[in-house]
């Protein structure tokens, strides 16, 4: 492409009246209004109106589905719609992919699908703002554990996962054969954290462990991740204390403070399009 | 134990001349000098020299062994000693575990092992301060290359690595049996990352990946970790924008900016005593 996005759509608002942008992203909603038509876009970071006008545009758009994907060069203006704080006025329509129709699932979450059909459809099921708010969190709770747990010493390691013998007793493992030996999948990181500890006091690791039971809950899974901490010179009140700090931490920094770029910007923006 | 650890070596400094801490770690030295006892104590965090004296501390430490593991109560106070800028006077010894000699390999690295010695004693090999390095300056990079990718808007995702059919041609992959199935280890996030730009536009992974290749060089593991971005709206130009900020950002993080509890404070104590 020979255009590309200047902003993501979170990164604009009313004050940048005027500015000159190019944003890309999928439509999520198409409205003709006599001489005008209204677009819906979104991307990551949010969801913006465009306003589009005049004959070579419209012609663009005229065909367009929604969840098409479209780059948009226009300026920032103010908007009279009552569910935008602005609206970006486009000078150039670019479609780089055109949605085929009909869609196997409702990306906006109007019409309730069935998991087989959303996972067959994953791609417009992560446009679903309440599965990408999952994946957004899950971002944002992993991001914040490591931080806590660096703060209090703690140095990150990356075990085996495939090992010659199983590290705990208890759980079914998965066997695999490595080369001319018999190996296994790790069920945790046990044997390793252990002996870190002897010289580096405080690890930790986040990564796939594998269990081979059959699931009997949705909480019980054959591959799952693991946050696993181990420290020398501490009892068990010290680890509940710094496990609690953690949970505190990472719900505070879930609602307060999620990294520039993993959440929705403009509140107003989002009052009305979000599904939850 | 019923005592604890107040502070990490790496805490403590000569501005802090009279305050009781209660350090822990492991013995690197001891030395007779007349009525006192000398002991170099090391923990993750740094090194500090202990100063025992009286009769029954004296005769605590009379035939303790060096990499034992000891908590100490004392008062910091200044040290006339050329390689320390405070010392610890020791009002109580505790001797937690008693090294049994002689050791299997030097942690001090004075003496080389070869590796197959070292990994059987891989514990006291990360006390080798070269060793602990490695695992600390890699403990940062990563954090650091998960705080480049986040501030530019890229989401940490985790993918399966049990999978039903090869995401890539080319590689060999490690087959295991999924209960009744046969499944395979990824060797790449490939697939997963590509469905998921298209609703989270920027993802990343870290993480092991699996490739069933017998290794001809150090540099080619069956199991590694991989770093692995994908994104939407950009082309080879822009990635490698990325991918070049993010090495420089690694090194300069590295260099000037480990955090805290990650890296050996004081850099008096530091000098003499680290091998590198």
């Amino acid at each position: 492409m020979d255009i590309k996005k200047t902003h993501d759509i979170g990164a604009l608002g009313p004050s940048m009246k005027g500015q000159k942008v190019v944003v890309g992203g999928w439509v999520e909603d198409l409205r003709e209004l006599g001489k005008l038509t209204f677009l819906t876009l979104r991307d990551v970071t949010g969801v913006s109106q465009i306003v589009v006008a005049g004959p070579e545009n419209l012609q663009q758009v005229k065909d367009l589905t929604r969840q098409s994907v479209v780059l948009i060069t226009g300026a920032v203006q103010e908007s009279k719609a009552r569910d935008f704080a602005y609206e970006i006025k486009a000078e150039k329509v670019e479609i780089l992919s055109r949605a085929v129709h009909p869609l196997p699932i409702d990306p906006l979450g109007r019409l309730e699908s069935g998991i087989d059909n959303r996972l067959n459809a994953r791609a417009l099921d992560l446009r679903n703002q309440k599965t990408a708010s999952i994946f957004k969190i899950r971002h944002n709770v992993l991001l914040c554990i490591r931080k806590v747990l660096t703060e209090h010493g703690f140095l990150e390691v990356n075990t085996p996962k495939i090992i010659g013998s199983a590290s705990e007793g208890g759980a079914n493992l998965f066997s695999l054969k490595y080369f001319d030996k018999q190996a296994y999948l790790a069920q945790s990181p046990q044997l390793y954290k252990e002996q870190l500890t002897l010289g580096l006091e405080r690890i930790f690791e986040i990564s796939s462990f594998y269990r081979a039971e059959k699931s009997h809950t949705v909480r019980h899974l054959t591959e799952f991740t693991s946050v696993d901490i181990e420290a020398a010179f501490m009892d068990y009140t010290d680890v509940m204390e710094i496990l609690e700090q953690l949970v505190v931490s990472v719900f505070e920094h879930v609602e307060k403070d999620m990294y520039p770029g993993t959440k929705e910007l403009g509140d107003r923006n989002q009052k009305t399009h979000d599904s939850f």
